[in-house]
């Protein structure tokens, strides 16, 4: 179908197959971004790589949209001065999503092309070249995949459902939807780090690979380790809290954490992404609260004033409510938090931990009374804490803890950490705990101590819920659940 | 010892022990940073938290050394107007590393504190409180820590072997050392992220639990998942790669890697840090290079500009070159590597690979020719890298492959892959590799692949090497090998 691949970069051939580019020579050439191809570059020759979206054969015309990631150009070639009636054919059998390399000259177009991000201009191609073949059967369209749930169920067209798009993620990734995702999700990290590391945090990296449960050893995973075995954290807790004991005083980290948690939800993952906090304070742990809080102000902000465009994009398939947040954070207590739910009907004890559904309803309640989809709710009772969790002195009831939670559901779970190895041993001692399997963990603190806090966020979870999604895996590139392993 | 302690904070008490503090009230007591305590705070009466490095009782006096990571100074109980014998007393039975609240007023003092940090002001305490007391006997000693080893041995003092620091390694991060290794650690993660985010990098997280051993299947550990088994990812190579498919274009990623090698040697972790990078090119895998390097020389200049006092500090206890390197980044060939070596005496073949002493000789012999502690080695031979590599279209027998190096260690090793997938199941099936194990990763490329290259960057490597230390376990803040698991 193609004939003989041209030789090289085919200076001399109008349209080809470049057998592959395997860095034989360098090119001098230029290529040119589609986003860059506005009427300034009318009557323009230039070099373009690109996907092919579609084409489309129409007599001796042979139409192409040309795509790279959000953006998309409409290309023609035309049998006349410099394509000819074979080329026009090449193009037109050119396979959806392949690459191409195409030289064209840029023109004004007179009616706006609604279809495409360039809606100014077009090009009309004088050669083509084909740099990656796609196979011709696609296991699954980008139109139907970007195409809300909504319109497919009136309109009868196709959508894809989400095992189709996990299993051929490499092409579900291609989508402006996908590709927004992923670039705000960049985006929250980067803004994490930058907002700690200008409060004076350090970057740590802790190990993944443990010698004992961290968290009491239940929901853990366990790895061969050469004669013997070991696990894989379920978070960086002891190695943040080692680091405070380390004196470096603010600490933050970005890593996987893994649950081995048979837990088949819409917002559980075996691997996910921990953003990680840890800090010493002075008197308060409402400082340590306070650092984080304003940490996750200043992501949404930055969210909100740099990724608009993303955020618009992932609206128009999945539409929702701007997310809102008050300056500063409001913080409700645990006791007030259970009152508003008494209020509306729900029957609960004091010291009883909140059910993912009054979770929900909670943070309808709250957006309804003070209109944010962000809050902490402080001073959780004892009992549902871990073990290393510090009783509040002035109720023994609850615990200086604290929750964080976007759009009703939980993101962040922390607490002032007990840091006096003699209280630590007697609340493992109260849970119960084994203390020859934590005795490593106590030994740190008996070096001297500062008090401390910190709290784990999780990242699919925040943009999940900052972009109003409704399942962990569209914001996990490769997500872990108890069924899927793969890609 | 102590005498009981007293309520809070203490307001009238003039020393004692704080039980914990429990976040029982919040104070508006202002703490004071010790490398804040100049000749301008003179006569000020200031609060301050800090360790005490070293007490010494001296009749009616006691003068400690107080500490905030590597900035200290002397402080001073005398008995007098606000002390009493009590309280001198009590101060000089306050264990080393315990952490202290001290009010004192500031005086500049005639003749410099040579030992200290902040050498023109001493304290005068007048309150005096333990926040966390240390057990008495200290595991190690940070003064032996922080020792040369030469002055170990010429002086007959004791200087702290590695595997005492590793078990006891809270107390052994304290010391000014250990800090400036860990910050500049993480500001070498910082310039490798920001560097590659102004180029239009996205950053990605790839999954470190993974279905099929990504490189081979040697040296991988097994996990348990559920009812089946999994492995650790040994490189995020086939993540990072479907990201450059699925348009991306330029991506990196930093996370843990796994390595299941029984090697127990200076530079080999079984676990460590991946700063990954992968990008499509246009024309030529030395645009990938060129990347990379140039990314690499942002860190030096980052770490030479930023990080001069860490530099100093770690300098101390190990001495070493300041590292050196050139702009634009020095690339050899391959053969013109094998050929210095030859001339120095070295039998090799041709497609030989690089043994490690042959590595460091050559990088010695790099050094005084071209005065660079840093260079690439281009065109590495086909036979001796994955099968997944590029090989030269101009010679079959190399391949479009590169390893980089500092000080004469390799850091990074990369290559311009295949993105062909006929060409890569004529390669794996050239190495014998079973093609279903290697099935999605083949698969990933029949939808339109760019030519794309990248490489994985050791980061406990990088920052041995670059401060010329000789133990990538001093790099790693709790460094796994095959004998080590803890803490």
């Amino acid at each position: 179908m193609w004939g003989p691949p041209p030789e090289g970069l085919c200076p001399s051939a109008l349209h080809g197959c470049l057998l592959h580019i395997d860095s034989k020579e360098k090119a001098e050439r230029v290529l040119v971004r589609v986003q860059d191809l506005t009427p300034e570059k009318a009557d323009q020759l230039i070099w373009l790589r690109a996907r092919v979206h579609t084409s489309r054969a129409k007599g001796k015309q042979c139409f192409l949209v040309l795509r790279q990631q959000q953006f998309n150009v409409q290309a023609l070639v035309a049998v006349g001065d410099r394509a000819s009636k074979q080329m026009v054919k090449f193009a037109a059998n050119i396979t959806k999503e392949s690459i191409v390399d195409v030289e064209a000259s840029v023109r004004k177009v007179e009616q706006k092309i609604e279809s495409c991000s360039q809606q100014d201009v077009e090009l009309h191609i004088e050669r083509i070249f084909v740099v990656s073949q796609a196979e011709p059967r696609l296991p699954l369209q980008l139109d139907d995949a970007v195409r809300p749930d909504t319109e497919g169920e009136e309109e009868g067209r196709a959508t894809v459902n989400q095992d189709t798009r996990l299993d051929n993620r490499v092409i579900d990734l291609r989508t402006t939807t996908s590709q927004a995702v992923f670039r705000l999700q960049s985006g929250v990290c980067q803004l994490f780090r930058d907002t700690l590391t200008n409060k004076g945090f350090v970057e740590i990296q802790t190990p993944k690979i443990i010698s004992a449960a961290s968290e009491g050893g239940a929901n853990v995973f366990t790895v061969s380790y050469f004669k013997t075995s070991a696990y894989l954290a379920q978070s960086p807790q002891l190695y943040k809290q080692m680091c405070i004991c380390a004196d470096f005083e603010k600490v933050f980290c970005v890593g996987p954490v893994f649950r081995a948690e048979d837990s088949n939800t819409h917002r559980h993952l075996t691997e996910f992404v921990g953003l990680d906090i840890e800090m010493a304070f002075n008197y308060h742990y409402h400082e340590v609260i306070d650092s984080i809080t304003d940490t996750m102000v200043q992501i949404f902000k930055g969210l909100r004033d740099n990724f608009q465009t993303e955020i618009q994009t992932v609206n128009k398939q999945f539409p929702s409510e701007p997310f809102k947040f008050l300056e500063p954070t409001l913080r409700l207590e645990y006791t007030e938090g259970v009152a508003m739910l008494r209020e509306a009907g729900v029957e609960m004890g004091d010291e009883e931990d909140l059910s993912t559904p009054n979770e929900k309803l909670l943070g309808r309640l709250v957006k309804e009374k003070y209109d944010t989809d962000f809050y902490v709710l402080d001073k959780y009772p004892l009992a549902v804490r871990p073990f290393y969790t510090m009783p509040d002195p002035n109720n023994m009831k609850y615990s200086n803890s604290y929750d964080m939670f976007m759009r009703g559901e939980e993101i962040l779970s922390g607490a002032q950490r007990v840091h006096d190895p003699q209280l630590l041993t007697e609340r493992a001692m109260h849970h119960q705990i084994d203390l020859e399997k934590i005795k490593s963990y106590i030994d740190s603190f008996r070096f001297g101590a500062p008090p401390h806090g910190g709290g784990g966020i999780g990242l699919e979870r925040v943009c999940m819920l900052y972009l109003g999604l409704h399942n962990v895996r569209q914001t996990s590139m490769f997500p872990r659940d108890p069924k899927r392993l793969t890609p």
